[in-house]
């Protein structure tokens, strides 16, 4: 298998363009999968379960007749947990333990405040009624994706979690239902694609609606997901995954071969990049990299990935490095040094820092605690890991005191007329009591 | 001018329908302005400054060859706050102080924690970069929209907020620079349209690439964030606006006609709602409505959107207005009863609840405190005013110790395996040391 792997180094004079040519991505959309979306979604909302029933048969091979069928008892989930081999489940009850653990920091609290003349402010924060999680089928259904949309949304306090799973041919995947169980899920539907995330945006007479979808699916799934926003809230659309790594060159670089593997094995598109300011270093991952690859199960993925989107970059410095990375804003960034805390506070955008030789991202993927969905292809610079917050809404309390009124009502009605919009102003006036009014009727 | 307004009963036969059919809205996108968009954008990635000034020219009668003149300098700014009226510029004052004092409380800080093996978790929290604020030219500046847009980004720590504003035929109007200068504004632009959501979005020689783009703006401006969102990061896509007034009947009637008719001024489509289970009372706000209309500057306004998109409708009592309200999830939700903590607890769903009848919606517009940025069409179902939040983005950090990824390893190993990504297991695996190794290479 190939183990070719781009070299670059910042000292080149055409590094800028080369770099930029590195990291350019940008999200291909396709007609035709708009399209087709665009109708899949019309037939469930205008004709429900039938539609969804049809699309299920067509695209999953599953023929029921009511869709009632459609629905994966709890009793169902619980047998594929007990059924689970001790070992696997053990390590699904710590990973689910410890997110759970870390989300907990999340979760945010209402307040109030109340000044001197009674007038009191506040922020309501709140759980979402209810949150759809889609999960793919097939190759891509990953449990831990399970537990890292669902966990946080029970911590938030999500009264309903409703989970929908292709299972094409039939196929379920116990350990995906296992961790539904673990995660506290409410309810699972076998059915997936854009007809799923239609159903879980409007409503069937079967899978009730929610208000909000979150996920990892497919382009079909992403298009819909896109469509349906607005009516449901959604969470991020990933693009491929990507890690960096800034590397002193003290860690071991098989370390660091197979830290950059694991990233590129997900997918060609998948992206890998080492920083670090020793060449010798350098060459060595490259040499581990040549060693490994072959004793990869996933070879031709990771070399696929590699060559197209991996990069060695000698850099001059590891300031050099971070202020690159935080060019990049990368969804996963090791900082693979001796003393991470000295570097740490000049990393200013990652989805998730992985600090030290021992902080593989996989960790991070698995048992690690903090969330494993983060934002890709640069958007670390303007958004957040998935987290308790994103299934919590806030709603601001205004309770405007007789006295409070008077004030407020005298600069609102000023602003007001300002800006044109009488009927504010008249509005806020008559709080502040008629001898007061500036425009009597 | 008419008054007509619609009556409801929820004890009618056929309320079901009529309350659905008059919450129906689904925003209507146009192919035409897609398609300029696109192509403005495009123009504009590619052309740079050429572009914009080619635009701005063209859309907002402003000929300038240099685009370094497109901006406004600070001075200007602040001698438009100098020159203000005493009063008026008092109550600006008075509005950035509160607005800033309640979003000083949405800050979130950074966290940690140690566990007993040495492992550090945590979540830090830091500003965007560089927010770009979006006002709208013309009719719809609106001061008090500055305050409620960049205050936040100046609480969250926001380096750099840019304000783009289209100035018709070169008009720039000075409340709206003076807000800009209280609320900290950094530079501003006197650009607008799709041109100036690209600019921000992809940066030219003249206008730095933000991080984020919030702010109102008219059909053009809202196409043109949804099609630079995953370059850079939008506020919400604002439908028209709402308020839903839930009252005992013993407020003063005209009192909640005026605070009906504030809503209905913004524009034709803007909704109100009045829910209360007193007929009598929804008679007198009716006749009110009658006697007061004619005596509003934007009565065709307001007729307009009473007639098309307003009701009064009579519900059973305030439990029943509670679960309607949760139904529509307003935007704007007026409690205006005597006892509104007694009822606070049943509402779900809202962007801002404004409490007690001295709590009109007008003095949260302007200078309560709370943003006046709200979730419209229902979506406060999953979403959130506009908040400090917004302008600050979350990393969660992973610092492994030697101890800790020894357990971690094991557990994320086994997960990996089980999910067949076996880099990820051997990454993780080379971290719990030799001896534990499953595969050895």
């Amino acid at each position: 298998m190939s183990s070719q792997i781009r070299r670059l180094s910042s000292a080149q004079s055409d590094f800028k363009a080369q770099f930029r040519a590195l990291l350019a991505y940008e999200e291909q959309r396709d007609p035709h999968v708009e399209s087709a979306v665009a109708d899949i979604i019309h037939a469930v909302r205008t004709k429900g379960d039938e539609a969804l029933l049809e699309y299920t048969k067509r695209f999953d091979r599953v023929d029921v007749s009511d869709a009632a069928a459609l629905e994966i008892p709890k009793d169902e989930l619980k047998r594929a947990f007990d059924s689970l081999d001790d070992s696997l489940r053990a390590s699904l009850e710590t990973a689910a333990q410890r997110v759970r653990a870390f989300h907990e920091r999340q979760v945010a609290e209402s307040w109030e405040y109340t000044e001197a003349d009674g007038t009191r402010l506040g922020q309501r924060v709140t759980p979402l009624d209810r949150a759809g999680l889609y999960v793919p089928g097939g190759k891509a259904a990953y449990p831990s994706s399970v537990l890292m949309n669902a966990v946080p949304a029970k911590v938030a306090g999500v009264q309903e979690v409703i989970m929908v799973v292709p299972t094409p041919s039939g196929v379920r995947n116990p350990i995906v239902l296992a961790a539904a169980w673990l995660a506290g899920v409410d309810r699972v539907f076998t059915v997936g694609g854009a007809q799923a995330v239609a159903a879980l945006a409007y409503g069937t007479d079967t899978i009730p609606r929610v208000d909000k979808i979150v996920g990892p699916g497919n382009a079909y799934v992403a298009e819909a997901k896109r469509r349906v926003f607005g009516a449901v809230g959604i969470d991020m659309i990933a693009g491929p995954s990507e890690i960096l790594i800034i590397c002193d060159g003290k860690t071991d670089a098989d370390w660091i071969a197979m830290d950059l593997f694991s990233q590129a094995e997900h997918d060609e598109m998948a992206q890998s990049i080492l920083l670090c300011p020793d060449a010798a270093f350098l060459d060595q991952v490259q040499a581990s990299i040549k060693r490994l690859m072959d004793t990869m199960p996933r070879a031709t993925v990771i070399a696929t990935s590699l060559k197209n989107r991996g990069a060695l970059i000698q850099v001059k410095d590891l300031d050099e490095a971070c202020a690159l990375s935080n060019e990049i804003a990368p969804e996963h960034l090791e900082l693979s040094v001796q003393d991470p805390d000295a570097w740490v506070g000049k990393l200013r955008h990652a989805g998730a820092i992985f600090m030290g030789p021992y902080s593989s991202e996989s960790l991070g993927d698995y048992c690690a605690g903090p969330n494993h969905v983060l934002p890709t292809a640069g958007t670390a610079r303007f958004s957040s890991p998935l987290g308790v917050y994103d299934f919590q809404k806030r709603s601001s309390l205004i309770f405007a005191s007789r006295d409070g009124a008077r004030v407020l009502g005298e600069v609102a009605a000023e602003l007001a007329y300002g800006e044109g919009l009488p009927a504010h102003a008249r509005s806020a006036e008559y709080r502040v009591g008629p001898k007061f009014r500036k425009n009597q009727e």
